[in-house]
């Protein structure tokens, strides 16, 4: 069960939720009917949520941290952005985030009324520091830097974007939804010992195998948190800082068994088998005459013709393209050399049938 | 399995949760690692959504319903204002609410940036339509009526608020949370039928016994939905409406399942069964002197001291409070007679210990 990809997952290649951990499943399965969000009915998934935060801060490197499971990252960005914007409270609130932050953030803005103001890249798909340092002004409530991006699997100039934001009085959250489970293994930038992050987002049922719906938001300081709260007459608990109510107690408690069973050497034995995975699909890709970006975290965004990449959907196969037309691969948990070595063969079938289906396309930015 | 409360739910009289039906946590199970927020990617869950949301609207008379199945009640009331405000576009956008509605709505006027108008009730906790009359403006974008309230099982005069709202060009929302899969099965007028309401909340993971999470937010117009898209760039379907992102396959799963198995019969036989339950319950508890609000939907509100109470809890019952102090019990699946007769022998050996536990206190408004 371990490493065999159950049905469901056997050719789902563009997503970053994956096959739960057997304990994490069988945590889900034992707390479906409790709910979180009534910690004084339930409390021992309560406690669990307790420890799951524990957790996280661990893998964060933040020793006290605030925090709560969240629905998914989609909430926590949404949060992170309505804590600053309630801790601020300037008349025109707005975000800079870079153009590789996630679509949550375009809702985030919609649903919490700040502006958002989305800064370009660089050649490798990473923030541009300058571009947000032009961007900010007195009515900025929060900078966001991504560490593990969507579409690239880039992670952006932290320690950089800290300063940007903190220099015009704004808060610096991190988006490192995905790549929260992987980046302790890396040499990058990105956790609350490496900068002066205010607020950030890990999911555990992204990379760190819990079962949906599990992500996370942690902040630096208690008053993150409390900037979200609102009273609960009827509830014997007197306030609430989460953006749903009633809330999934399978999530909460298959993340902390995820993370109890696999934190942190199993997360590091899972990152290295991924990050050897995306770098021998890359180069299988490359041989075969795909443009690919260079790999950083476990992503692999190849350029693609879309007759190619329609016929490999009608064959099956669960993909996904970028904003700018590449074909991204995310080595999640359940994918395989076995199923990308199926991948590549239907690739060359594809290609065999038809000289129209050859043709490649999309930039790939710095591609190698 | 049906009716015997396993050990989490055996003392739990305050919950709007419960143990979900076989049925259900099957397919909760099965469908633990989907994705709804990724229909393209997972797309048996998606087709469980449609279904499920056609159900809903048979149960609220809604033939052809726009909406999805939410986190829970928060985010489908949460997504109703934001529809409506996003619809209307005000200088100052405003909402309507009773006194009773849920603290969700509080929440809602936080993230949203909406003010928040509270209006009473009447002396048995139904909005009072002349008070909404009067603090309805230009700038009401939503007027809330409550169909099951949370601290007293109200149904506010659903029809007279429709009339109130759409004079001041104001959409109707009805919370029926809670009650929805009850108000099928009386004579209140409360649904898309009865009132030309133009959207609704209405969860499967609270009556409907569905797995958490899994609550439903339904707009009479596609317009109502289309209002709270935002574009996905990444992903193979092109916007997304939903508050949250990745969401529960489970809770979908469950939803449909639930409702397959239940709708209408085996809801009307539940029904019937907590009504009868409530009304000999508020008997027995008047019968020991304890004062009770009428009963209407299986919700029973009755006074109690503070003593009583906080020794009621000490012998491990999950009991809650209304704002304004009365014990309030949620006649759930999962609550039996037994748990109920327990609950008395233990309400008798607390009075029995001590004089002062016997005070009563609290109003219950109408009471007999």
């Amino acid at each position: 069960m371990q490493r065999a990809a159950p049905q469901e997952f056997s050719r789902v290649l563009s997503s970053m939720c994956t096959e739960p951990h057997p304990a994490a499943r069988d945590a889900a399965e034992r707390f479906l009917a409790t709910n979180p969000g009534d910690p004084e009915t339930y409390q021992e998934v309560a406690r669990l949520e307790r420890r799951a935060v524990e957790t996280l801060g661990e893998i964060a490197d933040l020793s006290d941290p605030h925090g709560y499971v969240t629905s998914g990252g989609t909430e926590a960005n949404v949060q992170a952005v309505r804590s600053a914007r309630n801790r601020l409270r300037v008349e025109d609130p707005n975000v800079v985030v870079p153009e590789s932050a996630h679509f949550s953030f375009t809702k985030a803005a919609d649903v919490l009324g700040v502006e958002l103001r989305r800064v370009p890249t660089d050649d490798d798909h990473r923030a541009d520091v300058d571009a947000a340092d032009a961007a900010v002004d007195d009515d900025t409530v929060l900078v966001v830097g991504v560490a593990g991006s969507t579409e690239f699997g880039r992670v952006d100039p932290i320690p950089e974007l800290a300063a940007v934001a903190h220099d015009a009085g704004a808060f610096l959250h991190v988006d490192a939804a995905w790549g929260g489970f992987y980046l302790p293994f890396t040499d990058h930038e990105w956790s609350f010992a490496h900068a002066p992050v205010d607020s950030m987002t890990i999911d555990p049922h992204k990379s760190g195998r819990a079962a949906v719906p599990a992500g996370g938001v942690l902040f630096r300081e208690r008053a993150g948190l409390d900037a979200l709260a609102v009273d609960t007459p009827y509830l014997e608990s007197t306030s609430q800082a989460t953006l749903t109510g009633t809330r999934s107690g399978a999530g909460v408690a298959a993340a902390a068994a995820a993370m109890d069973a696999l934190w942190p050497d199993g997360y590091r034995r899972e990152y290295e088998r991924v990050a050897e995975l995306a770098t021998w699909f890359a180069a299988e890709l490359r041989e075969r005459g795909f443009e690919t970006a260079d790999v950083d975290l476990p992503l692999v965004a190849a350029s693609i013709s879309e007759p190619v990449f329609e016929r490999l959907r009608e064959e099956g196969w669960r993909i996904s393209r970028t904003e700018s037309g590449e074909l991204r691969v995310v080595c999640m948990p359940h994918v395989t050399r076995e199923m990308l070595t199926a991948f590549l063969a239907d690739v060359e079938a594809v290609h065999a049938a038809g000289p129209e289906a050859c043709s490649l396309s999309g930039d790939v930015g710095d591609a190698r």
